[in-house]
């Protein structure tokens, strides 16, 4: 297959998790090529015109020296988008404002160019039209992202730190949200340190008057 | 111009305000049936695959009756995104609290199919590629909400219902960011009016236990 085929244009991929690498060791060059050639064109022409073909153009390298590293463009689109992500942060769990600056730097991370804060932009709508990759992307990255903030509620919830009247999922989104919403409307810059902080802080202590 | 150049893939369109319609005074009927075309492959397809061709023929007009009404596919795509978005709400202007929830409410309005969250949760990171159509809907549909969030933050701090030590920009942040996030996130579902209001509430109270 190197071709996706979004919902409405034909008859839809199977959403099962593959095993994402086989055969022959890897080359770290020509991996490195691939992803980078994936998120090129993720950039300039989004899912619908990222092909095995035009990576393997751009990369240098034959359409087989692909397959023999990535299932499929699904996984292959995948793997690149994750890249972008880096690494789950580490908590530091010595209060829930440090804990949310950690995960708001880490979801920031990866946007520091141009081309980064285009392909996430795009990416994290059109993938709602491909079925297989929309399953893939949200197990293996948005997932472990998520447990991971729900976590670091519930340890502060138990700390004492936080309200214990609103739910789980409506905390999440209340913490998460300015910075993640900040990066898809602000494709021409990210967030400094100083604004991360102040969306903690602002959702931490409230931006009403109260009383 | 029938089809809209991505950037990378060609020349870049000039990102001009144009007069959006002309000539012959409008039928409504075929201005429904266009809109609604336009919106259905918007949703199947994104910008990439939404052409004057395509909305013609699912449509059921000729390309001509468009072109009688809409300047070019930019026009159209955004005259299509506007309608979902719906008229600016007006704000009760008594309290922040129930400013904020009118204009949730009306962020949330035209979600209700999914073909409209999908149309949405695409179009806005899409449009990135597309400077002209991008200039045209920051311009006609995000800047005058903008404005209108502005106007209520502004009068609540001076009416002492918000804190003053935080710029207007990190506050439109946090408080819209739960909503807008939201719903970019979720393309299955609406949120109900309960999670609006423990949103809003969220943000003005602060999530924290604080002192």
């Amino acid at each position: 297959m190197t071709e996706i085929v979004p919902v409405g244009a034909g008859p839809l991929e199977p959403a099962a998790v593959e095993p994402r690498r086989a055969g022959r060791p890897r080359s770290e060059g020509a991996d490195r090529a691939i992803i980078e050639a994936t998120l090129d064109l993720l950039a300039d022409f989004g899912i619908a015109g990222t092909t095995i073909e035009g990576i393997a153009a751009r990369a240098g390298v034959g359409k087989t020296t692909i397959y023999r590293r990535w299932k499929g463009l699904e996984s292959l689109i995948c793997d690149a988008v994750a890249e972008l992500k880096g690494p789950l942060p580490t908590l530091p769990g010595t209060s829930i404002r440090d804990d949310l600056i950690a995960l708001s730097e880490a979801a920031a991370r990866g946007r520091e160019s141009a081309r980064n804060r285009k392909v996430y932009a795009c990416f994290i709508g059109e993938m709602a039209r491909y079925p297989a990759l929309d399953a893939q992307y949200r197990s293996s990255v948005i997932r472990p992202r998520r447990e991971l903030l729900a976590t670091a509620l519930k340890n502060a919830i138990e700390r004492g730190e936080l309200r214990d009247d609103l739910d789980l999922d409506i905390l999440a989104e209340i913490v998460s949200a300015p910075t993640l919403h900040w990066l898809l409307h602000n494709p021409d810059r990210s967030p400094t340190r100083r604004q991360l902080e102040q969306f903690v802080d602002g959702v931490l202590d409230g931006v009403g008057r109260g009383d």
